[in-house]
């Protein structure tokens, strides 16, 4: 008898590296830094900072607010961290606190107050608008800076709206927006345009340093062809129930699911608490490894907050205690997410930030 | 000059008072247990269970996975936690460290461990089905029970499935299922059906004890009437930038949105990173309070992880650093999952999650 409650998170830091050192390779010689934002989507900061720091010699990061750089700041001590969303009041003290804290200024506002911040000792980066209309100096903006006020930059920065759609008239629009741009306000400067799915387009979109992020952690970030990346994220839970399903009868909340015949179900301990998209509600899969081969099931009735519900219909040799797999290599997160009606970075973000999970880092 | 980069999650400890102490008073005499699990929904296990504890004098607390007890069990020193995914392996020195978490057992399998593991000094509550077809004994499992196997027990419990639709066929199904099962199995025991949606069905569904989450948290648990709960969680998230979206330019990533006309946009400091659905994209709502009135936007573009980008052409006086509320009294958590195509319980346990905001607990 084997009796478990508890859902698993594993993530493969040897993919991660494998996955980082690749970009990489693919992008030199433009400078590789690591986007470890959003608690590293989710798979702990000061993890993977720290490794990418010590095993692959990183030493540049992007985090979207300064209190996520100042957690693993002492972790890197010789890395510069940018800080996406820049430099505001109720973010003053970290960047006094930790001058490897390097604001990203996206709009005149900032610029001013960053001035009259009194904090030295850092070349903040400037971001400019080239056609995802999202944060960014617009070129009116731009052409309004004084000499000075350019000298005060370290990086010019932009990001790409349709990166991983090879052809997209976009990608031609933006790089040639992000070089005029360049050339006339901050010729010499260094540059970056592109996250992962830029270092895929090559050559011009790579300047002088790019950032990783999605594909380092597994996603595939070029998706009109195969993933060339590592998967780094499983999750596994284990079968708390095995169970007859009368012919006629409902399973779940709202009674969504009607069994047209007796089926076997499983009740499976992870749901939306965990992070799993409650969208896989009726049409997501879970898989089982029995009887030595890998046998695919789906989940029936809505996910709820702790546990799922699949038809296991079929599938001999099943017990309580057995790992139901509900993302693995053979199941990648861009698979689960194309399920759920969403992409993988949503997923990987939010599944990472549950503190139910028995949480394993493998690989090293 | 304002400028602000972190977003906000403000909860309000006095209304999810006022509502437990509502719900209490709709159930009496049945005995009130809160629901803490999956870190009370996202808001914090520890300050919810505190609080219920000291000042509503709740004695009854249920979780999901032992460990959720644990965290908070020294801090409500005479309550009873009941874990609902029971005992396990993996959860069994918990259970050894902290003899007030009181299993949930849910199958044959699991009662045969719990009677293995050699833990006393507790009597562990049994889940029974009755009609939502997740965990729970079947009727040929309780039948199979020997006389000594149901003494074990102190509390006997099901789940509705349709709880929130007041004249739906399955609540009458489950309740009488539920008396009659207990009636010929558990004679006499402490019984419990009902969680939040049950205390607005009233009478036979309170039994002995009621088990209140959704509702506490403000959630509309009786969707057929007007909500009567207050407003638990409000998320606030500073505009970073304002800018002009020229005619025929796109915005966000994949470019799904294109301005039919010269807009104004505002680029507001909280994405999908922060729990906020990517499936408010180009749906969601924002609002503002500029000039003494209350403005409603919609979101444009995709949710990115860090971002979301609103249309806020008309709206006169907005300037960087002013705060869009993208959940509040007036726009409740009910109201945001509407729009983006889910329930507010995933909402919710989403948003709570994350550790970038500036979380805010007020009211008391």
């Amino acid at each position: 008898m084997h009796i478990l409650t508890r859902p698993i998170l594993e993530i493969n830091l040897n993919n991660l590296l494998d996955n980082y050192r690749m970009l990489a390779a693919l992008a030199a010689p433009a400078v590789p830094a690591a986007v470890v934002k959003d608690d590293a989507y989710g798979l702990g900061a000061a993890v993977v900072a720290k490794l990418l720091y010590q095993k692959a010699g990183c030493r540049t990061f992007f985090v979207a607010h300064a209190p996520e750089g100042q957690k693993f700041a002492g972790e890197t001590p010789e890395a510069q961290i940018y800080v996406l969303q820049g430099i505001g009041e109720d973010s003053l003290a970290c960047f006094a606190n930790t001058p490897r804290l390097i604001p990203v200024i996206s709009c005149p506002q900032m610029l001013e107050f960053w001035k009259q911040s009194g904090l030295g000792g850092r070349k903040p980066a400037i971001q400019i608008e080239t056609g995802l209309n999202r944060l960014g100096f617009r070129e009116d903006e731009l052409a309004a800076l004084s000499d000075d006020d350019r000298r005060l930059f370290g990086l010019v920065m932009s990001h790409l709206a349709c990166g991983d759609e090879k052809d997209h008239f976009m990608n031609a629009h933006q790089i040639e927006n992000f070089e005029r741009l360049k050339q006339t306000y901050f010729a010499g400067l260094l540059a970056s345009l592109s996250a992962s799915d830029g270092v895929f387009l090559g050559g011009r979109f790579h300047q002088n340093m790019v950032r990783l992020g999605a594909a380092m952690y597994g996603i595939n970030t070029a998706p009109y062809r195969q993933n060339q990346m590592k998967n780094v994220i499983s999750v596994m839970a284990p079968v708390l129930q095995i169970a007859r399903l009368p012919k006629g009868d409902f399973v779940g909340y709202s009674a969504t699911y009607r069994a047209s015949s007796e089926r076997k179900i499983a009740i499976v301990s992870i749901g939306y608490g965990d992070g799993l998209p409650r969208s896989l509600s009726n049409v997501g899969k879970v898989f089982f490894k029995t009887g030595g081969k890998l046998s695919e099931a789906r989940i029936i009735g809505r996910v709820s907050m702790d546990n799922v519900i699949c038809d296991v219909t079929g599938i001999s040799e099943l017990a309580v205690g057995d790992t139901a797999y509900l993302a693995a290599d053979f199941y990648t997160p861009d698979d689960v997410a194309r399920d759920a009606g969403t992409i993988a970075y949503e997923l990987i973000s939010r599944l990472g930030k549950n503190t139910r999970f028995d949480r394993r880092y493998i690989g090293l």
